[in-house]
């Protein structure tokens, strides 16, 4: 039996570290926005080569916060459009709704389950003001085009990078620093997961920077001087002691990643399962790594009856979620197709040799 | 020197239940609404008397999502009114105004810091549809006159019960028992007091509950199928884990806070100083012990030189917060000089018998 992620192993590789700096936080007596909150900010804008990192409590609510920051410098209006990949995670549609902004769904590239850019285009109008990529399973989005794009039309890049920490661009650009900015999930299955919710904002914008901090914490900058309306939504001071203990080993875990896929996709002989275009490059650190089937059902079996785990991301496409049934009538026919087709196989950076080897011999079967 | 509040001496009666309880959160690999949600939830609903509780991420997110859980439900609309104190602290007045509704603020009675009555009656409109009390510094708000309030006009009444677990009324009842729902916070320096922040709902109503589990986790009741426009606002395993090991001794912690209080109010005789109107009764859990003084800055300059801690629950009343500038121009003549005159003195339930002496023997001498 080949789980589909191990979460307690990923994390046992920390036990140590992770009970030193407990014992710290237990005897610093400071819970709320302390000095591992700065210290993880620091370090993970470092990372991303961001002069800003803003922790916030998880990935959907750093979404948020960007959108309502924008909002109230200026940048952002109640009802401007935001496009949006139709087949992205639902949150990242569920934060546009919530900041009151409305998003526009865009149909999905087949090739790299991101944005199909001649859609991207067609969808702007004279209400659009911001574009978010969502950089799906951990491969960037096609920034440069995005970017051109959003240039021509004076739009805000507001990067989804959730499921792609430490994916780098051709210029050695990481993700979080590819737009205006951009929203981080810390969820625990995350290539840089906390041990609860957690998430964090990136950018290279002060005034976004020091807005964000406010709404994050009552908006206040001050105690008890309330300065805007805020939120509560603030990293726990906790969570960011595991993340400042777990950050160091992001890249080696990527590389880990990458030459599984590495090895998944060249051995892995077999013309019913189709593979994710991957060049071989950094862009990409296989946060999942998804292959589509014609018949999952038959294939799901399969894999059950051979001791590997699988998870669907995502068995229902937004546009046909209750929650957004307002879009219910719209037709995304790569989006959909990419739903009934998609399936994630095990991937994590503690899988061993025979594991992966294992993986291989089974699909190579099917 | 007495500090304010020694949260590290607070948490460390518990350490070797806190390290046992992380080696087991560590060791179950589930991290996110696993059984130690749970069991908190099982566990806080007992001790409330409730049907249910709820796990969220905060206290504020606790008001918010009963507000917004009340509006799927049909119970509340966009725009109406919700009756709130205008001495609360802010957080309160936030959730109103992040569900899309509109805080109406009540004048304060000197008496208890909770709402005037007569002010109360007067603010209800056609579109008053909930009244929020808020058992500020750890004191029930006058339920029975909010009960016959509500009744009289088909108000739901919603507990901020933040500052007052375990607080009983005179039928043994308790705080967030006392209402359609209620909100507690769980931030670090309350009553029952997480690590980090946490929050929770706790009603008997069926339906209410039911929702808010959906809009705290994205809408879903089952993974990945989104019925309801959510949020992310769970309660993290991680602190429920802490909760669980420091519920059992919230009674005794509030039996020594209310002891304290008796102290202070038998054993300090200075005109100069105002305490709170105390009956003796378990209506009061004293999270905080605030007095009043006509000279405040005179008074703080006295403490400091002393060596006491103290802070001012609050500085600034909500409306003239430049962040509802919008009520800027209301007056509130009650909870200004509140704010004015108002100053929180020691009280922790590990307060040594010295320590309140020492207090008393100080403020003897102002
Ligand atoms: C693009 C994008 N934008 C915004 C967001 C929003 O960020 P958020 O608000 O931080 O969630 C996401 C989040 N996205 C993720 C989403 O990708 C999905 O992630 P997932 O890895 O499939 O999560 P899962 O099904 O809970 O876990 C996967 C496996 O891992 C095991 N597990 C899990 C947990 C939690 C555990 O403790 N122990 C375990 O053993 C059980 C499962 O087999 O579902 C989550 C609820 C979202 O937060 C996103 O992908
Ligand atoms: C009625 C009502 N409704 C809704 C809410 C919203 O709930 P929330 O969203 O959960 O915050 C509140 C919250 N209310 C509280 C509010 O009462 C106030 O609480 P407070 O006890 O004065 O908080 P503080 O100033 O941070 O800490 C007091 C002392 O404790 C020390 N300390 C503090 C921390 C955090 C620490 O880790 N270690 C320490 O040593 C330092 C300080 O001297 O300010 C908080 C930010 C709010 O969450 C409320 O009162």
């Amino acid at each position: 039996m080949i789980s589909f992620l191990d979460l307690k192993a990923i994390n046992q590789r920390f036990d140590a570290e992770i009970q030193d700096s407990f014992r710290q936080f237990l005897d610093s007596g400071y819970y709320i926005l302390g000095n591992q909150v700065k210290l993880f900010e620091a370090n993970f804008a470092r990372y991303c080569g961001t002069t800003h990192c803003v922790g916030v409590g998880n990935g959907l609510d750093a979404l948020r916060l960007i959108l309502e920051g924008y909002k109230i410098l200026g940048k952002l209006e109640e009802n401007d459009e935001v496009l949006v990949a139709s087949n992205t995670y639902i949150a990242t549609i569920l934060a546009i709704k919530q900041a009151g902004l409305k998003p526009v769904l865009v149909e999905a590239d087949l090739e790299n389950y991101n944005f199909h850019l001649a859609s991207l285009k067609k969808n702007i109008s004279e209400r659009t003001k911001a574009i978010m990529p969502v950089h799906l399973y951990g491969q960037l989005s096609p920034m440069e085009e995005i970017f051109k794009i959003s240039k021509e039309n004076n739009l805000l890049v507001i990067e989804d990078a959730a499921q792609a920490h430490g994916a780098k661009n051709n210029e050695g650009k990481l993700a979080g620093n590819l737009g205006d900015a951009a929203g981080f999930s810390f969820y625990p299955t995350k290539n840089l997961g906390a041990l609860g919710d957690a998430g964090a904002i990136t950018t290279n914008d002060d005034a976004l920077a020091e807005v964000i901090k406010k709404l994050r914490n009552y908006g206040t900058s001050t105690k008890y001087v309330n300065e805007l309306l805020g939120f509560n939504s603030r990293l726990d001071e906790l969570q960011a002691t595991f993340l400042n203990v777990k950050l160091p080993t992001l890249d080696a875990d990527n590389e880990i990643r990458r030459a599984i896929a590495k090895k998944y996709i060249s051995g892995i002989k077999n013309d019913k399962i189709i593979f994710p275009n991957y060049d071989g490059s950094e862009n990409h650190v296989f946060h999942l790594f998804a292959v589509r089937v014609e018949n999952r059902n038959d294939f799901i079996d399969f894999l059950n009856r051979n001791g590997i785990g699988h998870l669907i991301h995502y068995p229902i496409p937004p546009h046909k979620q209750q929650a957004l049934s307002e879009f219910s009538q719209l037709a995304f026919p790569i989006a959909e197709k990419i739903h009934n087709q998609i399936i994630s196989i095990p991937m994590s950076p503690i899988m061993t040799r025979e594991e992966v080897q294992n993986v291989i011999s089974v699909l190579n079967n099917y």
